[in-house]
């Protein structure tokens, strides 16, 4: 017979697979000899086997008869008993926490017979009437399924009908019309008696239990946080204890420290004469868990003991549930607990000097995740903007700017050097310019997943979306209070809070932030506990790592910026910025073109000009690598938008006035127009078709680096050749980079080390890697690509169209450009890693799309083996503390390891 | 030491990697006892390791002397004799025969001694001096490098000064001053003296031949016909034979069938007193091979003999070249020779029916390409219309129709019902509309490689391109004789020849098409050869193939033809069309719907139509599968175009004149504008985010099944899901269109049995098609899709942009769009295969992209294992005889089967 029911003496902390999270942390309590309300737990086993057969299973009821028993002879008390009845509550507990299910029904085992028994055992009718009717309401709702607001009517009805203002204002007929009130409910809209059998309660409970596993809600929820459906939920039984039995009773929830801050010291709210319930619906004002020695000093220092012993046990911060019932302290539950980004590190760091866990250890109980919290601009402390309203938290930081109602308003705006804060309705992709140009994005419709939020979040802009009190029309909006914010005016806006504010609300850099980009000396790091515990940590990350960090950086301020943040070189420097602004123009004469000396003029217009952009960017990263994209965008994309001529052109002709260089402009764009340019003449195929193009950039290349090798530097380019699908697009191009540096070597008479490599971001690229390898020194994933061919989406098509309703359905776990989808594109950088390998053990490999700077996926980097990430300045140091953690996650984390 | 020289007496016809095919023939014929000249050949071992290290191996030049005086002894004659020379031939001779590569050498040994012993032994001063001219040119030309038209001229000088009209006028002084002048030629150009050792000669030419195999075109060739580059060539040294010693000598070229035609029966051209060259430079006109019997009986019958032995050795058709001299047959060349396709199919069924082949062996034989060209419609012979002008043959095929200079005329036209004539000066892809509208596309620009030349033959439409004394210019063209055809005109464009005629030349199907369509009697049959071996090669294919051959058909119209055409079942059926035309309207109302009443009215008003749709195809198919693909573009594919309608609205605009229903477009066509539209909100993401669109053609589809059972027919339906890159969007679109067979199932009372698959057409769906394979019933790969997906390029901007010049420089050997790309594509393919069986082993596997019409590509399929291919009716007679070849060329011909 298998065991489906465990005492909560039979288990540990170690069977949270079988007994659920609050299951396996009751057992350990016991087993550590902590005061825990004797009880049972119904095994995720017998949930799975309920789920496939539909019917509890066979032996299920007897165990739980005997375990019952067990209980009632160790509690002293009977389950039903009329004269002195045993009452429990039943809970659920899963493996991981999961909202949509039910969680907790108190006081089974109450019935018309049993609750004089309660009452003359408490001596207090109006607490056995009160907890009854307790019972029926949360077995009503949650069992039964009823709705919450039935019962609240009856309730209301009859706080009116006694003239009661609150809840404590009933007295004993009032409750006990209250419980005729409710039995009439549940009768009515279940069809059913309130069940007088107290088996029958448990019964049920139980069963609802694992019935909610299954619900909508709860299923969306496991879809959308990748747990698994097969894992079923454990069921506890519990010994009620009553917080709510008089001054010497009362209940509480605790921290071993302040989980907010991180400060040491045990942390907490707790309400004399109280119910846990009461102490979350913040009915009365609870009291700091320090004030609790006044009240019942023993308790008090028993409960200060117990949780350092936990604390001691857990070896982390540990969360919680207590209630004294007539002065006897009762653990009703215990776990890890959830703690802010700044605990988090202080907690971690303090744990370290303590001597109680590694280093290691530290660096696993943080997050990448975490440290981009840090590491936002905040809203100075007590700036006294005036608020204009709220939305939703979309993309956190802080941001301020002038108002701009249109995306080409606030290109405009931008472009004169202003800071700006698109406010639009909603967005859509042709806000793109827009959005790029500013530095905060406010929607007042749309929620975390609308476009604007999905790309906020992408650039790393702070963003409030739907905040939809404000009214927004043509070039203003309105507030609630009927204020008008105009094109122009200033506003701030809270992307972690969703607060708008009116005007120039100081912003500043986190100290961390500071910290990170090497602004702050080691005594300034000493005396702030938060960033000396970030330095701490992203030192040991630094020192664990395998993979190197590098920066995608494409001009000589921003590779200054990645070095602070601790870039080991430059992953992909883009060139296409540098055809952009007056350079424009010498795209549009390349397009226009019509014979070979034009084209030449135009790269000898070029040459200087690159070979300046390379010199500077190279002098930032002296010593180090620096990977250079040869020109990867259609060149269309420097012409004017083909809609935008089209109308200039028709109504020049309507006005009967023709622009010569318009219409032959307008000729061109048609000529160059396609249908699908992210799939059209770019990266590689522009080097081969626009012969001379690649070989201006490979040899403004080997010119900078001849500059600064003269100048006694020490530059390291490397040349990376975008959207090669074949060995027979790179070889060319390899052949006439080869040929390039030699004459410029000849040229100064020095040696040029410039190794030649590819992007990898198309599937026929990783699937043919092994024989791209032959003409490749490195490759570096473009995963950003890779993703669009891989699942044959555009991003920007899809940001604005489905990925919202993709998330909300569950069919994206994640956004695949936020983090990399291990099964289709993850595959392929597999595939390609170890076709590559296969030809040229030394190859370089690395990644530069964004999911180089995102958490999830630096872990699957590191299980693949690439030799480095690349991702924006910005996200250095998340991702140098990612790889860190990476490492330990592959090895194993080194438990002796101490400082 | 590695023997790098084999005599003709020690090689065989197997060994044509080590000899190349001229020598493995060449040994072939002396190992029969044939009469071939003496001489050796030197391998293209020697020639690997010559380009390994730019110098002839080591010991080469002493087996070439060892075999030389092997050869001198045999003949009689020694080389470099100033008595009576031994004169050789240096002919390259790779394993493929190569454009761009050296040929041939003859008379090597002459000088201006050994000449005299020419002369003496010959009896011919003028004969001597003619070959010793003719020597020095070629030697000039083809070792030197030196231009044709120097020699030329020198030439040409000399029979000035003689007032000689032809080289034949010539006398021996004559001759003795041009070879004065060729030297001085030599000497001027090269820089050396035409070498006087006969020994150097031969080493000169042999040399010349190795490095020949390194010319640029050579290489090119290669690459586009993915020759390998280590193959090498060898080199054949042979006695030189002469034919033109008189009236008893004489030379030709022959076959022992016609290879024009395919009639039996020898068939060749002869002169005599001539050698090889005239008989192909055409200075005389030849004579008919029969004819020579008359002439020189014996040695004609010897001939005879020699090639009815060579074809029942070769058990094919042989093409030979053949000297006499003096009386004295000697053979110079055989090799199974080329043939038309009429020719191909008709020998190879007589062989089979001589008793000579198998069937087997009769379909290795012929091709699916070969096939097509039999099936294109032709003018009629002796039509009589007048030529206008002539282009390169683009696509084949003849397409009559009126003139139309704008894609938007022709599509203007074709709505009006008229066939037409697209011409422009050179097509992009904004004509393509136009293209898809006509039946023929005539450029006066561009070559094979065109946009127009590859889009044409992509749709299987008849095209001349590149015309260029067609002159055209706005609305009309003018040939080269000032006759000018004008939008409207009548035209007749021949694709196979090029030509292009006025008026309405009668066009007709050709007997092979009007027999694979399914009119012809089986006397009728039995009474054109060509029909008849046409009849016996597919049915052989059909009865050996395995896998199935399906059309891509979505009209009841196509349905039928491509079971006339011998398609089993439907594996595509494409329902964008019938969201065209007067239905279109009704898309405009679903995208413009505010609210689901509005949608559901469009539903309604669209599902009585789909429901026609259906029944009519599955009435064709009646008894055989139909896949049915739901609705795969983006709906804004069904709305105006955005810049056009910009355009307008800005005009309307501008004149004080909004048409309010524009506006409205305006906006929705801005709202579903995507940036790039094969990657965006089309396919099963449509399904997910119009909810109950897929429901309305699925509900259609279980309609039309249940119609037709309750007429009594035999229905098989398949759903199919296209653009699927996760299980997780197929599993939403599976369930709903269970439940909604459901209905209609309790409905009709009736039981429908419906297979939902899904399309593979993105790398991601090959990738995880184990988890799709769990929802899926069969796969249908779209290789249309995985081919722009895998390389990341999209079809119509590709081929307007670079293809032609991927393959000019041969980084494409041929475009992925017609033959499937293996090792990317390819290989998605052959993965997505196993994983898929891995879960479900009796899963359907097909391919309904347009390779499943192309032979390479056929093949291919057979050996990943597909149950069936799907292509356009017309190919299904190309893909069954190309299945049955596949079949044989994957277990290998079976040469015991008989007739």
């Amino acid at each position: 017979m298998q065991k489906y029911v465990y005492d909560f003496t039979e288990g540990d902390r170690t069977m949270s697979d079988l007994l659920g999270g609050k299951g396996a942390n009751l057992a350990e309590m016991t087993r550590l000899g902590l005061p825990v309300p004797p009880g049972f737990t119904i095994t995720t086993e017998a949930c799975k086997a309920y789920m496939a057969a539909g019917t509890e299973p066979a032996g299920m009821a007897e165990q739980v008869a005997v375990h019952l028993a067990a209980t009632e002879s160790r509690v002293g008390r009977k389950f039903g008993d009329p004269t002195d009845p045993l009452l429990v509550s039943v809970r659920s507990g899963a493996k991981f926490s999961m909202p949509g299910m039910m969680e907790t029904v108190l006081n089974i085992g109450l019935n018309d017979e049993t609750i004089k028994g309660l009452a003359a055992a408490t001596g207090s009718e109006r607490f056995a009437w009160d907890s009854y009717r307790r019972l029926i309401q949360m077995f009503g709702k949650t069992v039964l399924g009823l709705e919450a607001h039935l019962f609240e009517d009856v309730l209301d009805g009859q706080k009116a009908k006694s003239g009661a203002k609150s809840d404590v204002d009933l007295d004993v007929d009032d409750l006990k019309a209250v419980v005729d009130g409710y039995k009439a409910v549940v009768l009515e809209h279940s069809g059913i008696e309130f069940p007088q059998d107290v088996r029958e309660q448990m019964n049920r409970a139980i069963m609802a239990v694992f019935d909610s596993w299954n619900t909508d809600r709860a299923k969306l929820y496991r879809r959308q946080e990748r747990i698994s459906e097969d894992l079923g939920t454990a069921v506890n039984i519990c010994t009620m204890v009553f917080g709510n039995r008089g001054d010497s009773s009362g209940t509480g929830v605790a921290f071993t420290r302040d989980p907010a801050s991180g400060n040491p010291g045990e942390y907490g709210d707790w309400l004399a004469n109280a119910q846990g319930e009461d102490v979350v619906a913040g009915i009365r004002n609870t009291l700091k868990l320090s004030d609790m020695s006044d009240y019942m000093p023993t308790v008090h220092d028993e409960l200060i003991a117990v949780m350092r012993k936990l604390e001691a046990h857990y070896r982390d911060l540990c969360d919680i549930e207590f209630t004294v019932e007539d002065g006897k302290l009762w653990m009703l539950q215990t776990r890890v607990g959830k703690r802010t980004p700044a605990a988090a590190f202080r907690i971690a760091v303090q744990l370290v000097e303590e001597g109680v866990i590694t280093l290691d250890e530290a660096l696993n109980r943080v997050t990448g995740k975490q440290l981009v919290n840090l590491m936002f601009p905040r809203f100075a402390e007590g700036h006294g903007a005036p608020l204009l309203g709220k939305g939703i938290s979309a993309s956190p930081g802080a941001a301020v700017g002038i108002c701009a109602f249109s995306s080409a308003r606030a290109v405009e705006f931008a472009a004169t050097g202003k800071k700006v804060i698109l406010v639009r309705r909603e967005t859509n992709p042709d806000d793109l310019a827009g959005m790029m140009a500013s530095v905060g994005i406010l929607t007042s419709r749309g929620g975390k997943t609308s476009h604007a939020a999905v790309v906020a979040r992408g650039m790393g802009k702070t963003a409030v979306c739907g905040a939809d009190e404000l009214l927004v029309e043509g070039d203003r909006f309105t507030t609630a209070s009927g204020q008008v914010v105009g094109e122009g005016d200033v506003i701030g806006i809270d992307g972690t809070t969703g607060e708008v504010f009116l005007g120039d609300v100081a912003v500043t850099d986190s100290a961390v932030t500071q910290y990170l980009d090497g602004q702050l000396s080691d005594a300034q790091i000493a005396a702030d506990p938060l960033v000396h515990a970030v330095d701490v940590i992203i030192r040991h990350a630094d020192s664990v790592r395998r993979m190197g960090v590098r920066a995608n950086a494409d001009t000589d301020e921003d590779a200054a910026r990645a070095r602070r943040m601790g870039a080991a070189g430059i992953g992909l420097a883009r060139t296409e910025h540098m055809f952009l602004g007056s350079r424009r123009e010498l795209v549009e004469r390349l397009v226009l073109a019509q014979d070979q000396a034009s084209i030449q003029h135009v790269y000898d217009a070029l040459l200087p000009l690159q070979i300046g952009d390379f010199t500077g960017i190279l002098r930032e990263m002296d010593g180090l690598p620096v990977v250079i994209r040869l020109l990867d965008p259609p060149l269309h994309e420097f012409l004017p938008n083909h809609t935008d001529l089209s109308v200039r052109v028709a109504l020049a002709e309507a006005r009967g006035e023709v622009d010569s260089k318009d219409v032959e402009l307008l000729k061109a764009v048609e000529r160059m127009h396609e249908s699908n340019p992210m799939l059209g003449l770019r990266g590689v195929r522009l080097g081969i078709m626009f012969p001379g193009l690649f070989g201006l950039q490979v040899r403004a290349i080997a010119e900078a680096m001849a500059i600064r090798l003269l100048e006694g530097g020490h530059p390291h380019p490397e040349v990376m050749v975008p959207l090669v699908a074949t060995v027979a697009e790179l070889e060319p191009v390899r052949n006439e980079a080869l040929a390039i540096i030699a004459e410029v070597e000849a040229k100064h008479g020095v040696t040029l080390e410039i190794p030649i490599g590819t992007m990898i971001e198309l599937p026929r690229a990783a699937l043919t890697a092994h024989r791209i390898a032959r003409a490749a020194e490195f490759f570096s994933f473009g995963t950003n690509d890779l993703t669009q061919t891989t699942w044959g989406f555009s991003r920007d098509d899809v940001e604005a169209s489905f990925v919202g309703e993709y998330l909300d359905r569950g069919i994206f776990g994640t956004s695949p450009f936020e983090s990399i989808d291990p099964y289709g594109v993850g595959e392929l950088v597999k595939i390609a890693i170890e076709k590559g390998r296969s030809v040229r053990p030394d190859i370089s490999l690395g990644v530069c799309g964004e999911h180089g700077g995102d958490p999830t996926s630096i872990h699957f980097f590191e299980e693949a083996g690439l030799d480095y990430v690349s991702c924006s300045p910005f996200r250095v140091p998340v991702a140098r503390l990612e790889a860190g953690r990476a490492t330990l996650a592959s090895h194993g984390t080194r438990h002796s390891d101490t400082r």
